[in-house]
């Protein structure tokens, strides 16, 4: 059994984040599909961004807002699964505060806020190309049995 | 005056929402792009489905959360905009209880819980095609200077 | 072992809520404080009532939106206990629909939405005594290890 | 007419703030009776603290999440009320991270994220004595016509 978990590998806080966005991102058709593209990652938080296409417009003209929504959960999800334990969402709350139109580059950044045993809280802010603020998102996560990675630990220190 | 006002069309409560839905649908790149489907609609209430597909799984391999907010979300705009008077979420939060999987039908049902001045409060469920809950979403509106179809109006009664 | 379980109180549905409800009342000092009242009480739901008094008002002559939301918690935290299953509440959402005024009688009926391993989501309306809805609360919970009354356990079926 | 407008007093954001905070305080029923005590005070945000009583807690033993949920909607009013415009929640969401206990004295600070027409979102943390992070709330805010004091404006610049 020391033996089982000598064979482990360990890695320091920056890769392991760095490796389970990798493992992530590979099955993540829906971020893919929507163009979303990881800008930034490390323990606890996520940067990433996408460009407003034509096919995510609602019937107001500007980007839909389940769109909007999504991108910031994915960096959510990034932020959240950053250690290996795997993690979902169980709730998401978003403030949209101005419209996003076509051509604009959003970029979501997550941040944790809170974590303790198996829930966590995480508050994303969306960005335009200018600046401005498009979105608050805050989402609480929970904590499942699994990993992303098999076999895969943070160094011990 | 009295003639500009006899120029307007007038249209009863089922004729407007099913005329709105229309108008918005049209325009509505995001939710045709998504593969949704309006089910039913009708004044303060909307029915949507979206056939979960390989694009839309996240790295968990169950639909991204992001896409079922965008259906539930969709599901709220045609409530919200049934009576041709703009108007747009301000926000929105939505309960995970459940994974969607690939080739699952999900269905989001909104409907209006309060409307006073130019706020509004609507809840949504969404459901998988064996009627089990996969979300609980609730929107908020607010209704701005504008129209869906100019020159349309409610009848008067 | 056989007969330590056989020693276990044994109580149907309704009554275990009952029971349960007395064991959190008891203790409950801030509802106690705020005069609510339990008006019903069973399995998943609860129904909380409280007189708005003049030191329940805020600044703008309307009950303090967190005594509203207090009254809506309390509602929930009755109907997630009922079981006697320790749980607490991890969020909550409220949306004030009209304000209550000095001397309204508000009502909080809460109801379980959807309750999965340690997690559940419960909905509650606040009304006043005309029926008006004044809020509407959706709150999160979580079941942590421990019981309100020691020994006892739902009638097995 | 422009006599009149000539009489309203003019004050600076600082000064402003404190006025409607006063003006609003002497109203605040609530708050008082909750003994709450206003820390600090300015443009766009408040600080509220309070000490929890034992009339203040639930059937668990800890602070009840309402009264956690007053506290952080208080120093929110306060924050969304600071420039003389009549503004009310029209939502508030909250986190419950950890407990409170009787004695601890929380301190809320809220703080505005966005404002833009009638519409506004503040975000508030709610800590203890030992800095420790007991609740994250989120309001919005609905501006009504009105004014705290009548007859004073913000200094032109």
């Amino acid at each position: 059994m020391s033996e089982e978990k000598a064979a482990a590998e360990q890695l320091p806080p920056a890769e392991m984040a760095r490796r389970c966005a990798e493992a992530m991102w590979r099955d993540d058709h829906a971020s893919q599909a929507l163009g979303m593209r990881i800008e930034d990652i490390g323990p606890r938080y996520a940067s990433l961004s996408m460009t407003i296409r034509r096919d995510m417009l609602n019937g107001h003209a500007s980007c839909h807002g389940g769109l909007i929504f999504a991108l910031a959960d994915s960096a959510f999800a990034f932020a959240c699964n950053w250690s290996n334990r795997l993690t979902v969402a169980s709730s998401g709350t978003i403030e949209f505060l101005a419209p996003g139109r076509e051509g604009d580059v959003l970029t979501a950044t997550a941040q944790e806020r809170s974590r303790a045993g198996r829930t966590g809280v995480y508050d994303a802010t969306v960005c335009n190309q200018a600046g401005d603020l498009v979105a608050l998102f805050r989402g609480r996560s929970y904590t499942v049995p699994g990993e992303l990675i098999p076999g895969v630990e943070l160094t011990e220190n």
